[in-house]
């Protein structure tokens, strides 16, 4: 569970969110992380996904057209920044969670930027409740990825700590270029 | 119980041990996480506890006895670079946990050092079972903290992935001199 940032990610998550909880996938990729969210979330939840390219959002829909029913997920063909203006007012969040970098089996040159993924931090902060958690998995390993890293860490070390708690989970001993975990939480 | 490196290792400490599981106490200090190891193992675990201070082991003798019965923990008043020696032939660890640094509410110039420190976690990692975890909390505050903590990180870097996993958890946001936390896991 330690050896990799996906499975620390899903354990977090299996542990923080309840029945009922909303959530949102900040990058749906290949859908992978909805439908974990989805299993965790349950029928009284509600999972909000977003993602620019056209493909991963029909491939999280193809996903999940296989779990049955799946009523109280919204899939968002929009970038994560613009989260504020497509989900619900009042929306309070038990967690969002981002994979930055780029669509795995996908075009490498289309990634994440630094300037939406610091913007829809924000915007994620300003929506999660108290207690809750933004789960953050860096590639740093493409083009542009050192430097999105690099303001995001700015981002949250500059965070208040009586608001919130920040933290970097590292792998040492990795492959060449390995991801590592941002994990905002704020505080109950 | 990600805002601080007690939570998250006592959090861990709970979902990796399981009843009848030996472990080691490294740096037994004031004595609660020798009396958290030994509510995880159970009666049919062992808990071994270390420390250098005589005050130590005496704190933690005393806060062990107002739990009852206590005959499967064993205090030793030594250095934790000895554990080889002194724990029984082909003990074979679920986990070793470290607090290095001083022992809060003392003597704050009696450090933990880093050549005791390297080769306790040398013995440590050669004694850890397959799936078995080295929880470090590494305090960099006090004279010598730095360079402690930039050894065992060399140390970690070092160890060959596919035989361990080693990460670190730091937080960003946090009081000026913050412990991190290192996670060191023999694969299974």
């Amino acid at each position: 569970m330690y050896n990799k940032a996906t499975s620390l990610v899903h354990h977090f998550l299996s542990e923080l969110i309840l029945d009922g909880d909303h959530v949102v996938d900040a990058t749906c990729g290949n859908g992978y992380d909805t439908i974990e969210l989805l299993k965790l979330v349950g029928a009284q939840g509600r999972v909000d996904g977003f993602d620019i390219q056209k493909q991963a959002i029909e491939t999280t829909r193809e996903r999940l057209s296989i779990q049955g029913k799946v009523d109280n997920v919204f899939l968002h063909h929009a970038s994560h920044s613009t989260m504020k203006d497509i989900l619900p007012a009042g929306s309070s969040l038990k967690s969002v969670v981002f994979n930055l970098g780029y669509l795995p089996g996908s075009d490498k040159s289309i990634t994440t930027n630094p300037e939406d993924s610091l913007s829809a931090h924000s915007a994620a902060l300003d929506l999660t409740m108290p207690g809750g958690v933004i789960f953050t998995t860096v590639y740093t390993g493409h083009e542009g990825g050192k430097a999105e890293a690099d303001r995001l860490l700015e981002w949250a070390r500059a965070l208040d700590s009586k608001q919130y708690s920040a933290a970097r989970h590292q792998w040492l001993n990795p492959r060449k270029d390995a991801p590592f975990l941002l994990i905002v939480q704020r505080r109950s």
